[in-house]
């Protein structure tokens, strides 16, 4: 639903009074919408886009050098009048005739062609484009009965810029349709969005499921299945849009991934990573990629895939630059320097010398590294719960990043015979650099420092190891700050530890004192439940966790009684 | 919730993938996160990022010119690790030293610290600076504890301009603290968000109600509300902030509404529009407005106000280029032609000579204006829920708007004693200029056409009124295209019209031809349940509506009647 307004039956208005205030060194009011605020140059035919409320930035963010000379602003998700798309026009038209572009809905079509009517016969030339870029909803033999949703960006875009390229009116039409006869968009939703003022959302998606070619107002869609991986969303849209390739179209096309309102742009470039896969299949070159919200429909929840072919004149023009508040291209030279390349992995990790029972241990070692991550991704969602009480939800994910990143780079240097300082050291910073988070430095220290204890040269027994705990002990408090009693993982540690230390040192085994320090950090970990915790970005909600145990208490004492096993 | 991933564990990684991927010419990916594409200057001191994941534009989008050299991208909402900003920092730093910043959170104090610790003992000369612009998460004599949230941004761009213009590391570490004491940020939620891979929300905002202060993980806030209006809403977050102007700062501030995922443009610019006017009141002088989402927290709706106030040497570093993913300023020169001053007000209505007989019609069909729109008014939710099965859902507002637009138009006029035919025009024209969409057109239409039927001078009998409804009949049928039995307005239009002929034609009054006429055309609407309309953009769910009549169809019966009854 939408959350901020005063008056629903005004919310176009004043949705777009505020905006012209924000913006007002690009855009000025006109009656039926919003233009440039600088005059279209005499002679230059004009472009005057529009349609309903509640998809900026479409249409009035759209308006500005490069792009639109005025849009018309209609109520929410419903057409501008005649009227309006009139008043418009005759505020930009400045000699050159006037292109009037929209979405093709029945609503738009009427108002747009009754106010070119109104202007030819004023004598002002004056031509209109629908674009029916959308291809779930008619039929490729009936693609002129096709909406109009994201791909409209394309048209306005080039019409512009052809006409600040010197083109005249007839010129700017051929080329705009042109565009639009060589865009194709699909478009899926997962939920639907409820107008301002509305009690109902405007349609729904049943949990689970998406909606396939369901359209920006909610317009029922081709199919329904269950919720895809990204991969299989990304081949869902692509194959369909592929499918339709124009005939005669070469094999370069802008690739455009819009969300609709709720999906947000990290979900958009996953789905992008995985189009651009599909695209470098089909040997489709991206010439331009725009991944972002560029047509919503308040906080639909749904994306779309835009392709449009280009030809060398298309392309020119798509690079233009452009400055609008809702689309910026082409400011600041990006090129002002050295171009550098992408750098994805460090440097190989060098291996040094280490003695044989060093290395028997660092096989060893990178084997409990296994049961770490086993252990850890077995109760990841457990833990994801635990901390969702008072955290942010993340220490399960977080820790199973943090193990399996252990795991792989001790893997990558284990047949190069390394020692268990070097294996551990190493094991350790991968997992502080891939974990991230508060949980990722402090593991990450436990196994550098239980490492630098062990050494690559001697003989890690018992006595070391214990050593090696408790100065990981140590250097966890020193790192993170907390002490006893503050509900982190430093109340099983600290319990843990000492208890190695003095089973070590009675004499025991180190799998008789580590089994029973284990069972010790497992008792202390659950009696968090009774501690409150000190606040901080980790927790949240820490107060509401009273009665719960800490995860990472409860991470630890598992890890712990894991490894006990094995020993 | 999320919906695009391939597995939440590498939600961040992938998202990185797909992000560097579509913006390789400004980005590039290094070791711990992304880099500008292009080098360091030398001797430029480089500002350095980061965060989790989960905000975008913060913090990958952020990079580029005029902004920062590079970020350490972390995992959802976790903190980068130590390793992350260093290896970042390395990447990026060219003999001017390094400023590490990013929001005052444990994780990233944490780790931001451990690289700066470790550059410098590579005698690398580094900073670090936590923002802290939150208001509500500590009290102003503990400023110092506060969290960094959406004033960030002001801190990141004013630190790169200020060393892209020349300044040195110490220069630019007073300017950016400069920055940070001068923020003030508040924000609010509306509901909460649910991270990749979770199934329940990280935290919940109960319905209808408002988290006051609640951080962008979901800390917890320090007030919760009703739903306020957005007049409410703005005051709540002025009077807040302006509260805590800093000592000794000026009037000029800019002002920045930013959304945090669900609440779209539309509603922040409704806010903005709120806020102005009480930054006019308190003599705040906005020297820059932004309005949009640059710290997202993936689908939460929410968002806050920040203000920063400026003197004119923070001001001119402000006002600077930038060229990022998320954040682009100052790239086409916008002021390349005449600068026109906003027009949004057409010219005043001119009313001609009318006979006494139509002036006084015209104050009766002021009156029955009236009837219309307190009938629409009175049955707009009903005709709202109505519209939502079939269409948008905006039929019952679209009229009332439509309606009462008409009445102001008469009001407007009417001390100026128009004819029936001025007034009716008039009120025929603001209808469909204020009502949009299909409905719009179609219903000034009538109200323009019955009024040329009758003219400003003739007296406006029983006759002319029903021919002026049969024209407009026929008008409505032309431009909207539907025909009898298509589910439309016209269902009841038809009957309507020709029941009026026939009764007066039969001799009998208006009043009573009228009211006969309404219950025919109330009967035929309740009728259109029977009838499978045809599909459009009105009507996207248009099969849905099998079993319940059309809006248009009840909404014309409804002002039959009641106009009948006013006869």
């Amino acid at each position: 639903m939408s959350f901020i307004s005063n008056d629903p039956a005004r919310f176009s208005e004043q949705a777009t009074a505020g905006f012209v205030a924000a913006h007002s060194d690009l855009i000025r009011a006109v009656p039926g919408g919003v233009a440039r605020r600088t005059a279209t140059p005499a002679g230059q035919p004009a472009i005057v886009i529009g349609g309903g409320s509640g998809h900026y930035p479409a249409f009035g963010g759209l308006v500005g050098p490069g792009l639109a000379h005025g849009a018309a602003v209609g109520n929410v998700f419903a057409s501008p009048s005649g009227q309006q798309v009139y008043d418009v026009a005759k505020a930009v038209e400045n000699g050159g005739g006037v292109l009037l572009t929209c979405g093709n809905y029945a609503g738009d079509v009427l108002n747009f062609n009754q106010a070119k009517e109104r202007l030819i016969a004023e004598g002002i030339r004056a031509e209109t484009l629908f674009v029916t870029d959308d291809i779930s909803s008619a039929k490729p033999e009936e693609s002129a009965k096709r909406r109009g949703i994201a791909g409209g960006l394309a048209v306005y875009k080039i019409a512009a810029a052809a006409a600040e390229a010197g083109k005249d009116l007839d010129q700017v039409v051929e080329l705009a349709n042109r565009v639009n006869d060589n865009i194709r968009t699909l478009g899926v939703a997962f939920t639907g969005c409820t107008l301002p003022g509305a009690h109902e959302p405007l349609f729904t998606v049943p949990e689970g499921r998406m909606g396939v070619g369901v359209g920006i107002h909610g317009e029922p869609g081709i199919d329904e299945t269950d919720l895809p991986r990204s991969q299989e969303l990304a081949a869902r849209l692509w194959d369909a849009v592929i499918a339709e390739r124009p005939e005669g179209a070469g094999d370069r096309a802008v690739i455009f991934v819009n969300g609709l309102g709720a999906v947000k742009n990290e979900e958009l470039f996953i789905l992008y990573n995985d189009i651009r896969a599909l695209a470098d299949r089909d040997g489709i070159e991206p010439v331009a990629v725009e991944v972002g919200e560029l047509v919503t429909s308040f906080e639909m929840a749904g994306a779309s895939l835009s392709l449009w072919w280009v030809d060398d004149e298309i392309e020119q023009l798509w690079a233009a630059p452009a400055y609008t508040s809702g689309y910026r291209k082409g400011a600041v030279q990006a090129d002002q320097g050295e171009v550098l390349e992408d750098v994805s992995e460090s440097a190989e990790t060098e291996v040094g010398e280490a003695s044989d029972a060093s290395r028997q241990a660092a096989r060893r070692i990178g084997g409990l590294l296994k049961t770490v991550h086993e252990t850890i991704h077995s109760h990841a969602d457990e833990l994801g719960k635990l901390d969702a009480i008072a955290g942010d939800g993340d220490h399960g994910i977080g820790m199973e990043r943090g193990a399996r990143a252990a795991v792989e780079a001790a893997e990558a240097i284990l047949d190069r015979e390394p020692g268990a300082q070097t294996l551990l050291v190493q094991a350790g910073q991968a997992w502080a650099a891939q974990a991230g988070g508060t949980s990722g430095v402090l593991w990450g220290a436990v196994l550098e420092t239980i490492g630098r204890a062990l050494g690559d040269e001697d003989k890690p027994d018992a006595g070391r190891v214990a050593d090696g705990v408790a100065q990981a002990d140590e250097q966890v408090r020193k790192i993170g700050g907390a002490q006893a009693g503050d509900k982190t993982m430093v109340d099983a540690l600290i319990p843990f530890a000492q208890a190695l230390t003095d089973g070590v040192q009675a004499g025991r085994t180190l799998a008789e004192a580590w089994t029973e320090a284990a069972a010790l950090a497992t008792e202390q970990a659950e009696a968090t439940a009774d501690l409150m915790p000190k606040m901080g970005r980790a927790r949240p909600h820490a107060e509401k966790s009273l009665g719960t145990p800490d995860p990472g208490a409860i991470s630890f004492a598992l890890i712990a009684t894991a490894v006990g096993r094995k020993l």
